[in-house]
């Protein structure tokens, strides 16, 4: 982050015509974004482009989910066809929608550059019997990541908004979180789409023993991706670090992006200046990943959709504290008295 | 409410493609607003229209504020001109900004439609020395704020956010959520644009104070708003009212808008219905006050400006939670397999 562009933010908005600090936690926002940017003010983030990253997973055969494997795919279809969530929010916040198959089980397809054939896998091993991606597999899905953040960088995009998709994606999410934090399996195991307190339990052990199988160490963030991640937390820690790297914000939405985004920390702790918190997420494991991060989300909804949604609810937020640096007038430009 | 638009709403929200519940408070929302329209999909909430009401008091005069009073007619200028920070927001949102002058002790004026000139009379009386209007005052206050909100639909308006202007109006708003509720006065001042120790202990005194001396009725709406009210915080309980009566939801700011609602509730229960709490005030008051009303906020970001800034902010969760109504595939429409 550029310091002085920090400063230039708090100065400038110390004479904006409002009480100092009345914008609480978009006046801080305001400041990352400039040094993060190194210009003060910095860009207005729009054009927004949402990232879906979609992939399948081998523990889906442990019973960690109530849902159908199929419905990876499905959705896929569906977000394609603009009928999913993400669609209607994003249609909403004027963001486009780009879905990337790193890993889905059944073939996919679609028209480019809405859809993206990047896909590794066709799902991941059962991470609860052997390590769910090879390195070079994890790799590649990072590689994926890093590519699609600056093909949508290149295309104008001014902020990156990450989304995924794939039924039991938060089993490995919360295993990755468990891994990177060193919290327990229990802190960071939640109900994903909605599971009895039986399934939560099963779901808890089946991470607290992968765990304890891969022993996964979190100084070498490829091999914990490799032993107990997915391709589409893979893909998304490469998308946040090829935000970082082209200094464009990037906002993150829930539980599997929170997991990857500790796994582009660990590979690159600068690239959290560019990583936005959107929404706490209802998944427990979520929270813990942030406050490893030191990231304050910015709203607190009760979601826990995925697909990109809480990122794509807080892009007004996140645009608004922006704009107040560009277009408040100042307390002399406007003739108003100070305190 | 209507209850089979709202069962309606609930059915449907049950059939889109996401897991049941995932949007939150998004989810009940839609509820809510399907009720208040009485049909499902409820309207989307557009064109949006902010209405700043301006006022000054004459408890200025005991110190409450660090700000000159002069503030409120400096403000009024720089909304009309598009410089304040409640622009820069309704830029961002779409929405038409109407600057209502109910009590600005300054003259002041603009264009229509942009002003309106429904002066009461030129800032409250001293609260802490007698009642701050007279009933037919506040009930002229009251008037005004159900006809802007008229106004402003028959313009076409589909929802309403409430703003506010007027230094030291954090004092009576605590007062009249005192009154109200019940709560201690020490419980509901804060500290407003921001002041110190000393000065937060005065207010507080003032507001107890003010209590004490004109021990206003709750079970008398209009006599609470004269005693120890504002203008601005009567218009806005009429323009939650006027919302109210057109069924058309209107988003309530901060402190200021939350202790109007109070009033409105206290003047016509029913209302409530028609309010959306845009977010949580950094002010204590404001957050006893929605408590009271059995509103929970849509954000929470430490903001404490007024103006309308965090109904702005709020509105495109609103518009999402109707839009996914609106927008999002069922399952059986999607193909997508259901758990």
């Amino acid at each position: 982050p550029d310091a002085d562009a920090m400063a230039a933010a708090r100065e400038l908005q110390a004479r904006l015509t409002k009480p100092a600090g009345s914008l609480g936690a978009l006046e801080e926002l305001s400041v990352r974004l400039a040094g993060l940017a190194g210009t003060c003010p910095p860009p207005l983030p729009e054009p927004a482009a949402v990232a879906v990253f979609a992939g399948d997973h081998g523990v889906h055969a442990q019973g960690v989910s109530p849902w159908p494997q199929e419905v990876t795919a499905q959705m896929v279809g569906n977000f394609l066809a603009g009928g999913a969530v993400i669609n209607a929010f994003a249609r909403q916040a004027g963001a486009s929608v780009t879905v990337v198959d790193v890993g889905v089980a059944a073939p996919v397809g679609g028209p480019a550059p809405a859809f993206v054939d990047a896909k590794v896998r066709a799902g991941t091993r059962d991470l609860a019997v052997e390590p769910a991606l090879t390195r070079a597999e994890a790799v590649a899905a990072v590689e994926t990541g890093i590519r699609v953040a600056g093909e949508l960088v290149d295309g104008g995009a001014r902020i990156l908004l990450t989304g995924d998709m794939g039924i039991a994606n938060t089993t490995p999410a919360a295993a990755l979180i468990a891994a990177f934090t060193g919290a327990a399996a229990a802190d960071v195991t939640g109900r994903g789409t909605g599971i009895d307190d039986a399934t939560h339990a099963h779901k808890t052990a089946v991470v607290a023993g992968a765990l304890a199988r891969h022993a996964p160490d979190p100084a070498d963030p490829v091999g914990v991706l490799a032993a107990v991640g997915g391709l589409e937390h893979a893909a998304l820690a490469g998308f946040l670090l090829g935000a970082a790297a082209r200094r464009v914000p990037v906002v993150v939405d829930g539980v599997i992006a929170a997991s990857a985004a500790l796994a582009a920390a660990a590979l690159a702790p600068d690239a959290v200046a560019a990583m936005v918190a959107g929404h706490r997420s209802a998944e427990p494991g979520a929270t813990v990943a942030l406050a490893h991060l030191g990231l304050d989300p910015l709203l607190d909804l009760g979601m826990r959709l995925g697909e990109g949604t809480g990122a794509a609810l807080a892009l007004p937020v996140v645009a608004a504290a922006v704009r107040v640096l560009h277009e408040v007038a100042t307390f002399d430009a406007a003739g108003v008295s100070e305190k």
